[in-house]
């Protein structure tokens, strides 16, 4: 396994890989990995011949009251599971590496990304489209691989491989949860014991609203039932709960298509998201 | 010669020849080539081992009020130059093909492309680095060459391949000239006999500059000596003219870095624009 920061020195050992008709895979990353997070990497590993891990708490992202100073970090620990997962290179830039001086070009997604965390976090997803057009440019993968944990993230990130024709295949990696059915988070680590305990009523809440679903109940009154399981807990705060069509993420008028079932709470300070897809 | 309308037809064809080792260029053009554009050809030919054309007249770098419509095309003529100057593969989408329905992401230059044609054409840039970015991604090349008659656009694509990462060298070739200095452009097609004499000022005026500023005549003196050359012809109105720093495309103050020296006019209703760079 081989670490690079340097995005030009990555890439050029990249380009030569490809020259050689390897199939590059990729995980990008924040880093403090989880089991989610390995779960992708054994995604992209049986489907290519090099696995890239990208690990970057991507400045531009994170808006300017956000957690971007206290997300999470532990590299030693992620190096560690990535030489497990059989990751062959880690790319691990630092802020000047990814936005040098003069730094000026940014992508936007302009639909999808209005909506749920858009909403809440405006510039949150011109942040990610524009480092994973980056990390694309520099890791050049066959096969990316993203968590549908953040499934508004997942969905623009289609979009942007669309529009933009990336020679990417994007493979949606499932929700990987503890055994109590919290989504793994690299926020988890913020919660303490108490507010943890509180958390799993969000996953709860989801998997009460699948049964409602199966049991013929419409949208608002499914969405009703969400927000009160969420409101009984004291001390947590809901950002949102949103039935959406999956494809357009516009708000839902039946199950009759592919539905995505969102939640964004906070719980203390921390801020958790999840979802559910229903495949109607 | 093959000739692609289908962005992931070429795609795939360029991707096989890539893991063969194969080097691509490229020169993106809006067609109605002229011996401008030949010369791009010739110099992306010369180093690399597959010759890609674009010819795209792309409705996103037009403002609603710009000559989108009447912009000239000639595909017929087009193909013939392309096979004459040995390119491989002709790329010739439609609309549909490069923006279809539901698209919806966008990149931007938030710097350089505020000034000179940035001011007097809102979006154009943004037009630009969107389909050059696609085109990039698109036909994937290791070399690709545009024209230093676009000098801001030459620019701002060098910033955009810098930002985002994209493993592609950009080669700038010199201004190709009529035999009496008019620089070559498709839409000089679009003059009059009276406006294309007219239109010859605009050179003498950029020579004018240049004589004056081996005379060791300062910036603002050189810059009215322009625009009073420029003013002495009737019916050509004065866009802009602009001294400014080519690097930074700051308002140059003296002579002493890389200067562009860019004017646009439109003579009838025809804009033209042209430049020199002056090395000190």
């Amino acid at each position: 396994m081989k670490i690079f920061n340097s995005p030009q020195v990555l890439q050029q050992e990249l380009l030569e890989a490809k020259k050689c008709g390897k199939r590059i895979g990729f995980v990008p990353t924040m880093g403090y990995l989880h089991a989610g997070h390995l779960s992708l990497m054994r995604i992209a590993k049986d489907k290519t011949d090099i696995l890239v891990a990208s690990i970057f708490v991507n400045p531009m992202q994170f808006g300017p009251s956000e957690d971007l100073e206290s997300y999470p970090r532990d590299f030693k620990s992620d190096e560690v599971l990535c030489e497990k997962e059989g990751v062959d290179y880690i790319f691990y830039p630092n802020n000047d590496d990814m936005y040098p001086s003069g730094y000026s070009t940014y992508v936007d997604e302009l639909v999808l990304s209005k909506v749920l965390c858009g909403a809440k976090r405006p510039g949150h997803f011109r942040g990610v489209v524009t480092v994973v057009t980056k990390l694309f440019n520099i890791v050049l993968p066959d096969v990316a691989v993203f968590g549908q944990k953040d499934a508004q993230q997942v969905r623009i990130i289609q979009q942007l491989v669309r529009d933009l024709n990336f020679p990417v295949e994007v493979v949606i990696g499932p929700i990987v949860r503890e055994a109590d059915g919290l989504a793994m988070s690299s926020r988890n680590s913020h919660l303490t014991k108490e507010d943890r305990n509180k958390a799993l009523v969000i996953y709860q809440s989801l998997l009460l609203a699948k049964l409602l679903i199966e049991d013929g109940r419409d949208v608002s009154s499914v969405k009703s039932a969400i927000l009160e399981k969420l409101g009984y807990v004291t001390g947590l705060s809901v950002d949102y709960v949103e039935i959406r069509n999956y494809d357009t993420l516009e708000e839902a008028e039946s199950f009759e298509s592919v539905i995505l079932i969102a939640v964004a709470v906070k719980v203390g300070k921390v801020r958790l998201i999840d979802n559910i897809i229903v495949w109607n």
